[in-house]
């Protein structure tokens, strides 16, 4: 395993010369606002003024939490082996999202209490554990648990990149992950923890009171915990972990990562403090409704393509999104510029 | 020519059972945010829980402005004869999202000065006038325009309906354009001229305040304009006129309606003055960095889905948004239910 991953920031040598070729696309200067910045990154990962986005994957990662036995969930915790049951059928709202826009979705059972037929299309079986432990009592993973979950991020991300794959996107499923999730945004971002903590999938105001009680309660357990690892390892959750590595890996490798919802944003915070040349490859699909994640996106002074009011997580905001990186690539490689066409310029 | 549309208001008898049938989607309530409000938007015009979206098209109305004499553009005149001829040649950024999209592009010569090819694919000639007149001096177009440029929207909106279309878009080309749609909303808003005012495809400070004297100089002039007709011949654009026409037809025709942008949002509000049902089908796609555009949408109580910084015209962000009312459909039709799928509710 190796945490120090080798991100390399984007190279800005030729970005002048993207520029300039947006500059002289028929429009006003700047008109096409954020989906200009949008082209330039693409352009500056991919190295390229007519990127391509090539076999876009989406990467969902499913896992049990062990703090579910606080009441720190609106759903039972049966409901992460039931949705996973839903994504392998076709029927949640990411596989909708995924087909409609052509995204290869596969499903990851990192950490899932449950088992399921291991030949389903697009299903991973990267078992760790049955769900973290009780993170109250103890830490959530030993760090064997840990890297073999981030491991599978890795390997996952690495198989579809040999695949030509140079887009992915990541989500997740497991009952009781938002409070992983505002728990490592607490102890990364150092906003006090009734800013990290929300109402997850519908929690009312007295279990929401509970909720934060519980996370401080853990937090102080796991004050010693300080170095991203430790963090990750303490407070995590096997699916947050598979993301981190994946995160990691598909920076190494210089693809194009689509980021959403505030689980897969808590993951993106850890990787970012492994190796902080990580935040160059991201593109922000989508603001979350839960409370947190818009100080998250603050923290990581990222603005998001979609503010759409969702709350659901599966990785739904970068399928939703997909499209509009199409646009900016399309933007691109299609658009006539000012001389082509014949078009003149401002007085 | 009607000009009293016959709008009837969406019949909203099924609301219960289409919400019942949002709620019953595997997702905790609500969680798919303003994607939840739109599908049932789609359900009510429709009248059908699986509501399919056919034959999606973006008219593009094109037309010159008489008061560019005044000055008030960063953009010589004949850049509207020659954006024509890119939207010809398919090298706009519109062209490119509606391929991208599968929005059938069809570009209306409504008043342009300059010949077309018209034989062009994807192209009408319906020219009321070489552009309109000067409206510092006088009407913006005779009666006898106005009716004949809001018919020549209403007939093309007529004809893909024949076809099979449901779903359709208004976008504009005209340089001078962002001063008729800025007069429009001053005088049907009733907001303060200079929150009507912006700098259009990109006025400096000093091009500013000329531009919001002449404006200001236009409204005098035409004080005694009060009816939404008469304030359209004043002050509108051909192009404007059309739009409006277009829009009251295609809600007439019960069709779901994108609106995106400045200029066409303005033909909206003469249209809704005229007709205030018109807005039960509109879907608000894109919030324009123009600076009265937040305040039109604010006019409206419109929640636009897209909010991108841009500012570009042509109806792009009706295009760019469309994939987001497939995904609301598709939603309806492909989610599983809790009851389908075997996932457990709130506890």
């Amino acid at each position: 395993m190796n945490q120090t991953a080798h991100v390399s920031p984007l190279d800005r040598s030729r970005q002048a010369e993207f520029q300039q070729v947006i500059d002289q696309k028929t429009k006003p200067l700047g008109a096409l606002g954020q989906l200009e910045a949008l082209a330039l990154q693409l352009a500056l990962i991919r190295q390229t003024s007519t990127p391509t986005l090539s076999n876009p994957h989406l990467l969902v990662f499913a896992a049990d939490h062990g703090l579910t036995a606080e009441g720190v969930s609106a759903y039972p915790a049966a409901v992460t082996y039931q949705m996973v049951l839903n994504f392998l059928a076709g029927g949640a709202a990411v596989n909708v999202f995924c087909r409609q826009n052509g995204l290869q979705l596969v499903v990851c059972d990192v950490g899932v209490n449950g088992s399921f037929a291991e030949n389903a299309p697009g299903f991973v079986k990267y078992k760790v554990a049955p769900g973290t432990r009780n993170m109250r009592h103890e830490q959530a993973m030993t760090p064997d648990e840990c890297e073999a979950a981030m491991d599978a991020g890795r390997t996952l991300v690495d198989g579809v990149h040999h695949r030509d794959c140079n887009v992915i996107g990541f989500g997740e499923m497991g009952i009781g992950n938002t409070s992983s999730a505002a728990l490592l945004m607490h102890r990364i971002t150092k906003l006090p923890l009734s800013q990290c903590v929300g109402r997850g999938t519908g929690l009312d105001d007295t279990q929401l009171t509970h909720k934060l009680a519980v996370l401080q309660a853990v937090s102080d357990r796991h004050a010693d915990a300080q170095t991203p690892m430790e963090l990750l390892t303490a407070l995590g959750g096997l699916e947050i972990a598979a993301i981190v590595g994946g995160m990691l890996q598909a920076a190494q490798n210089k693809m194009v990562m689509l980021v959403d919802g505030f689980i897969a944003t808590s993951a993106l915070l850890v990787a970012q403090a492994i190796a902080p040349s990580v935040r160059d490859y991201c593109v922000f699909c989508h603001q979350s409704d839960e409370a947190g994640h818009r100080l998250m996106l603050d923290f990581l002074q990222a603005k998001p393509l979609l503010k759409l009011d969702m709350r659901l997580g599966e990785g739904s905001g970068c399928a939703l999104a997909y499209p509009l990186l199409q646009s900016a690539t399309a933007m691109l490689s299609e658009m006539a510029s000012f001389a082509s066409a014949g078009v003149s310029e401002k007085v």
